[in-house]
């Protein structure tokens, strides 16, 4: 049984969650408040499993694994279809940029940890911290729409058409960029792939609001 | 005949040079100056390599590739020996989510436009980004030697008795670390791992002084 610890608005777990999704395996969400109790990611019991107190954890028979990214390709690896990632070396690093252009040069900048920080160390006011998180966004989605609108391997999903790793990583962000009222207008390619995406019913159930622990 | 994008002290482009030394790939390094000509990972040229304006690239017969672990994946795949990944699916899950750990929890917030837009933005003294760097690089660090030390896969290096993807985030990464003066007594499985990788060629003609661009 797959146990996955999870929070409904963490984009790096709603990424886990679409591809647990997509390959049709069920799994049972454990949620852990990153607000509760000083933080649920904090606790010794959680950081035993994820030592950096990041979700989401993937709990399997062999063994738990952190690093959303890391897990869907475990995931791809151990249960091959629907594949996440295409065949050819070059395109599966094609499909790895985008997904780490998202995971690596947006999320982590945004992560709550980091506007907490700038809160309690820095003073930032609300304002300076909603402008922080704009600024990152705005600049990381307008390069993943260049490389999506650039590529003739684009298709109905970021590559081709079947939704992949790339998908399971630009639908969390957009949904977060929506959130925090970040312009979305300069890209239409990127906002064409997720109203795809979002016409499945993967990606619809693994949505923040359809979490056992909305809010 | 591979071109790689690079300047000398990018912790992410760094990842790449050890990688294409271990694969013992040789390479044209043409220099990207990150802080001259108001950013020469900014000019319109470069742009249209790396959207993004990050580096590295590299620049292959197959097309350019960008994000450091994607271009690393890359590598292993088109030129599978020596391998920089495990076989077993649990234990490549192990080894992407400790490259992960440094590549999206760590190296993003502390990257050189961070740094710049604390100041620039926020009115962040020098002294209050040195903070920041070290509170991103010691609590990360902090969950990869626990990743480490708990785990009996840990060998000579971070998996077993060759040297992959995780010593290639790694070295770069602790290389970082010391620039910033974080201080590393509590990390002694890391520093033993550091050390054995930088007995090897390999890392040595990676580091930041040996470059063409060093300064």
């Amino acid at each position: 049984m797959l146990r996955l610890y999870t929070y409904f608005r963490s984009s790096a777990a709603y990424r886990v969650r679409i591809a647990l999704n997509l390959k049709g395996l069920a799994y049972e969400a454990v949620p852990v408040h990153l607000l509760r109790d000083g933080g649920q990611q904090n606790q010794p019991d959680y950081r035993a499993l994820s030592p950096l107190g990041t979700v989401p954890a993937l709990q399997t028979g062999s063994g738990t694994f952190t690093q959303s990214l890391a897990i869907i390709e475990y995931l791809d690896e151990t249960h091959p279809l629907p594949p996440l990632l295409p065949a050819p070396a070059e395109d599966r690093a094609r499909v790895r940029a985008l997904a780490q252009t998202i995971a690596c040069d947006i999320h982590p900048v945004n992560n709550l940890r980091v506007l907490q920080y700038l809160g309690r160390e820095l003073g930032a006011t609300q304002e300076q911290k909603d402008a922080w998180y704009r600024h990152w966004v705005c600049a990381g989605l307008l390069a993943v729409e260049q490389l999506l609108a650039g590529d003739p391997r684009t298709g109905t999903f970021c590559h081709g058409e079947m939704p992949g790793l790339a998908d399971c990583c630009l639908v969390p962000q957009v949904f977060n960029a929506r959130r925090f009222d970040c312009p979305l207008d300069a890209l239409p390619t990127l906002r064409r792939i997720v109203a795809a995406c979002e016409q499945l019913a993967a990606f619809q159930n693994a949505a923040p609001a359809m979490q056992p622990d909305a809010e």
